[in-house]
């Protein structure tokens, strides 16, 4: 088929992307469909909207695009929707956007996967701290997530203090060491990002130990991944990228083509895709640790 | 092709369950795969095991199956699992089952719909009462959407009452008129569910007239488009019902026929199909009430 399907993320060649182009990949390959992929090589909003415009220009048969800033593309994706282009968001959200679906990990659920994976590790008693990055909405929906989840269902574990770990390596490690300090008997730490993990990691290791305090982290960089393998990380939560991409091109094919009868309906009584589809995340540990190497 | 995929419900013949039976029939035809219906008689939880039960000894390609009590018929859907085959989940899920995806209304964000539509009928202004029913999961979720979003996002709106209408038209008529006396200048009620929205409507009919007070109710049987077309109700949700059917037996496909490449890591560590996805809420008023009618 002559069809085109472009994808449009934060920044070309990024690490991140590489598992939802695959999965865009691998759905064109069953589609029997072309694709293209575009970034911003910044992380920058106007460059992104740049991109995206020329993208609209070459009229393709649909876009994926993951937003940097939803308030700031959200005219642009509109521009696209009212061309007649199909656009799902995938990853990163434009919610007041014209575009029906937005494909990526439900940040609550993650945090409530997060809880209990750490309950599962403390046999459902001790005391829990956080380093998280408060003010931005994906982390502030971790942390709602895993302390509903911990008041909810595991009285015997207390959540002792919320620490802003800056998504900054010392930061979240001086975070810890704090928390450490003023809860000797502390026995877990959930790290909502990467970076904040691998401070947390390296302050249990210097003061107690590894593994003396139990570690649940976000995410799979490679070092995330050597500290589960060594230890010191019990566990990570790793997020369907590929999933976002496979199921994004899945969806503006759907589109394109008017798969969806309900579609019949228009476009405002009855959009015909999902609204919002949670890929889930699964749980990496030093048991399944060795298949997400290399991906 | 010669493939059977089986749809099992709460009770056979329900009107609530033409919609999702009319996606998943809407899927197969451009599938080329066959479909059967299978339904318990009454909405008992024994009955349904007795049918999966049935429907498993048939080692049919795949089970779309809507769960009437989850922590009753996870042994049963595990069995399914177990056994080679898929099951997805759709309108009413199991979490703690193997079946990897659910598929259905995310309650909380159908409750943010229902009032973010509230807010922009009363201009951003005034008093809301809700009525629920408190005791049940999806309920709670639906009230827990409405009111943080009110708190969050609509500061000059209060919520001044919940009551409980116990999904009865005469107790929902009850409370909403004890609202209305308790709160003379109340401006708007939710309610979570149809018959509830049905009693809130006549109540409010006979207090105050029609649309005095503003109704946003849930769901679209007949009574109540009945009262959108009349302007006694001001806007309902309408739930993707059809999606769910639709997307069920996409995915059964998917999970069928290995289509997705990330099963390669095996199900544990990587499961293929999104983990639940939000069919959405379409939000129903007297402009487009004509297009559900016969749905």
């Amino acid at each position: 088929m002559n069809e085109k399907y472009v994808m449009v993320t934060f920044q070309a060649g990024h690490d991140y992307w590489k598992r939802a182009l695959k999965g865009f990949e691998d759905a064109a390959d069953a589609l029997n469909v072309s694709i293209e992929y575009r970034g911003a090589a910044q992380y920058d909003v106007n460059e992104q909207i740049t991109v995206l415009e020329q993208v609209i220009a070459k009229k393709p048969d649909g876009i994926a695009i993951s937003a940097i800033d939803p308030d700031k593309i959200t005219t642009t994706i509109n521009k696209a929707v009212d061309a007649g282009i199909p656009v799902v968001l995938f990853d990163s959200g434009a919610p007041s956007s014209k575009a029906q679906t937005f494909i990526g990990t439900n940040n609550y659920n993650a945090g409530v996967m997060g809880a209990e994976e750490m309950a599962a590790l403390l046999n459902n008693k001790g005391k829990v701290g956080i380093v998280t990055l408060p003010n931005q909405l994906n982390h502030q929906e971790r942390l709602k997530g895993f302390q509903e989840t911990i008041e909810k269902d595991y009285p015997g574990i207390e959540v002792v203090e919320v620490k802003d770990g800056k998504g900054s390596e010392p930061v979240s490690r001086k975070a810890a060491n704090e928390m450490l300090a003023q809860y000797p008997d502390l026995n877990g730490i959930f790290a909502t990002e990467a970076i904040g993990g691998i401070g947390v990691g390296s302050a249990v290791s210097s003061a107690k130990g590894k593994n003396k305090v139990k570690i649940v982290s976000f995410d799979t960089d490679k070092q995330t991944l050597d500290l589960i393998k060594d230890g010191t990380i019990s566990a990570t939560l790793a997020q369907g990228t590929w999933k976002m991409g496979y199921w994004s091109l899945q969806f503006l094919f759907h589109l394109n083509h008017k798969l969806t009868a309900d579609s019949k309906l228009g476009n405002i009584s009855a959009p015909p895709l999902p609204a919002n589809v949670d890929t889930g995340v699964s749980v990496i540990t030093k048991e399944n640790v060795g298949d997400f190497y290399g991906q």
